[in-house]
């Protein structure tokens, strides 16, 4: 098999060292059907560390690769939902190539697209590397839990933010002193909105729930939130009550048939599994109604790791193990709901920097029971917060005359919390909108 | 797709019940392909509740099944490593069939001869089932780290086991105790010598080492040690030093190629993913070269787990997606040591019951400095274990004159262990011979 790779970053590079040191072996692995690495682009062709590609011709036109009748399979590693990625992975299926990647942006926005165009061409587009990066989690889902019908779907699916909260957790610092120092190691890009927006993990989401409930990709009915607002104050607190704050990617199907598709920052107990997931590691926990829980857990990116799960799909291929997957663009076994909050219901945490002043604490509450919100408990009251000992991470963020109020409130509904949190962000007594996090206490 | 099923257990009923009520959703998983129980056979034709055999021929000789024409593919769940499993899974084979089955004990001692049949026969034999129950492990071990070559797998295994060894740390009472708990609970077998002695665990880690590494099945080179000597106070100390204690089957490559597989209660730090796994819940840590560790938890057990993973065979089969699976019995790629534990190094928590008189401990501590083995701590010396407090666990088990004293070593060699482990219980101040569980620190 004569294999196209496209991007030669961290995981290409990884990939090409795999196929060209690890020949012999990935031969012995697929049962003496060779892969071969016939041809590479980048945008440059400066030399990689490790990496000899002396005898692989570098092709400077990606789609030239996607339509050379030399090339069997092609794998996209560019990344992005649009420009290169999608042509060059249109341009291979329709020249009747198979299609690797590992582009979660691209299968969020056209995954159902270009499923349903190698379905057609009767080739495969595999995207092992898309989720999680070495955990096979695709494979477990789509042929694992094959004769499972799939109630819920909980991932910590983005490395970054993973590690950023676990830093914080740890009490390395601030927000964005633990960004900065994340920036440095290599674990946050120069501009991170991608992951710590949510937006990744909810690419990743839509393909996980896609394949676990049978829908089309639905990307833009994900509800999305990130961890901005999640401070080490808040970690110090969720820890407080006996939880984690997490960055949880959840598809979950209602009792009413249809998928709710959410990534938000949570507060999980602390005794739940994914609660010790820590730092760059992925999980996803998966509940269906044969096999009942099952976690899996591992390195959520990394060269190796995701070229780990690259090969897996070329060596299925090879093999002649694998079958087009479809989503169901035609014949959806789900449906997703346009609104994926409307009928949630849950208890959640809240922190409102607030003036230190008389009266503050009657104005949050007369809003939250305007709203039918009843306070579970007050864990900081405006007056105690200048009682904080110095050493306390954060204290230093909440100089006098911002003082933090938090509380935790009963069972509600989202569009009565959203209500409320939108009209406390109004009263004059508060700095900035409040902080909201869903408690997750039914994901056991 | 025609099945034939033997054996209609917990597992088997689960089956033929999805088979029969899950039959148009099983149909649209293969993509079109029905899969039709089309012959049962079982020791009783008693009725088994919540399942309707109306339509499905009974037939009393499993052979007949086997060798049925109209027969495509026979699922053996009638377990046991001779007699009718065996007979029904080659004869099947023989007869051209594909073979579906759950049999550990079967896989562990026949494997390797099993597997040569079917691939001579050019017919798959699926065994995700035997395994891990719905953890798709071998999948995962076999297919997802594909192109990754494998340094070290280490499972709990064994529900049963891991429900004691729980139950013992929750202080919910003795070994003895948490047993007959177990067994009327229906998580121990009435005899539960295969479970507790470790012969579960260890064909499961047969079957697991040779797909991980590529090695004919090794059974009789597993070193296989239960839990029937762990005691509840053992779990105490163990928890005192941070440590859980888990029966863990462990099987890796060293650094002079050989593959070691053994079966051992042992310490596990108290933060290792594996530590937290609890009650029945099996779990499988797989260390690689690319993808780094994976970790793998779900039900090991059950007639709905169980059945998620043969059913996950059969429509794996049924796509078409599934390739007889080779266990190198021609070219192996790796060769198992003989003697697991000759050259494993490691720090030991040991328990000695001895008699409370002056000089116990100069005497053990005499055997221990022969062997060149230090002791690192001492947590209960003789003199003090009479003043435990009456509601700690087991302390009634130990009347005056039977007193634990536990400690802690250092770094040593198995056999210079073993040696003194036997020198001890000779000596005449002991009531029983010493209990010894390594610790391992280096699993991480």
């Amino acid at each position: 098999m004569r294999v196209g790779l496209i991007g030669l970053g961290t995981v290409g590079a990884a990939l090409a060292r795999q196929l060209i040191d690890g020949q012999e072996f990935l031969k012995h692995q697929t049962g003496g059907n060779p892969l071969t690495l016939a041809a590479v682009s980048a945008r440059s062709q400066k030399p990689r560390p490790g990496l000899d590609l002396t005898g692989v011709p570098f092709v400077a036109d990606p789609l030239a690769i996607a339509r050379d009748p030399q090339i069997d399979l092609v794998v996209e590693l560019v990344g992005g939902h649009d420009g290169i990625a999608k042509q060059v992975v249109e341009a291979a299926l329709q020249a009747g190539k198979l299609v690797v990647t590992a582009n979660k942006a691209l299968l969020a926005h056209h995954g159902s697209d270009l499923l349903a165009l190698a379905s057609q061409q009767g080739k495969i587009l595999a995207f092992e590397a898309a989720v999680a990066g070495a955990i096979p989690v695709i494979k477990v889902l789509h042929e694992g839990l094959a004769a499972n019908r799939l109630h819920r779907v909980v991932g910590i699916l983005n490395g970054t933010c993973n590690y950023l909260l676990t830093q914080m957790q740890a009490g390395a610092g601030s927000f964005d002193s633990v960004l900065a120092a994340a920036q440095q190691a290599g674990y946050a890009e120069a501009d991170p909105s991608t992951d710590i927006d949510g937006h990744d993990s909810a690419h990743k989401l839509a393909i996980l729930s896609a394949l676990a409930f049978g829908h089309p990709m639905a990307l833009q009915a994900v509800a999305c939130c990130g961890i901005r607002a999640v401070t080490a104050q808040d970690i110090t607190y969720a820890a407080e009550l006996g939880y984690h704050i997490k960055l949880l990617a959840i598809a979950e199907r209602g009792d009413d048939g249809l998928v709710r598709q959410r990534v938000q920052p949570c507060l999980l107990p602390r005794q739940h599994p994914l609660a010790g997931v820590d730092n760059v590691t992925n999980a996803v926990q998966l509940k269906a109604n044969l096999a009942g829980q099952i976690l899996l857990e591992g390195p959520g990116a990394g060269g190796d790791a995701t070229a780990s799960a690259v090969l897996a799909d070329l060596v299925d291929i090879a093999v002649g193990r694998r079958q087009p997957i479809s989503v169901a663009s035609t014949q959806p076994s789900a449906v997703v709901a346009d609104k994926p909050l409307e009928k949630l219901a849950g208890r959640c945490y809240w922190r409102l920097q607030v003036v230190d002043q008389p009266g503050v604490l009657a104005a949050v509450a007369a809003v939250l029971a305007r709203h039918q919100i009843s306070i579970e408990s007050l864990l900081q009251r405006p007056s105690q917060a200048n009682d904080l000992p110095d050493n306390r991470p954060d204290t230093q963020a909440f100089p006098n005359g911002n003082v933090p109020v938090v509380l935790v409130t009963h069972q509600a509904l989202e569009p009565a919390l959203q209500a409320a949190a939108d009209e406390l962000a109004k009263l004059p007594q508060l700095h900035q909108p409040p902080l909201r996090l869903r408690i997750e206490d039914n994901l056991a």
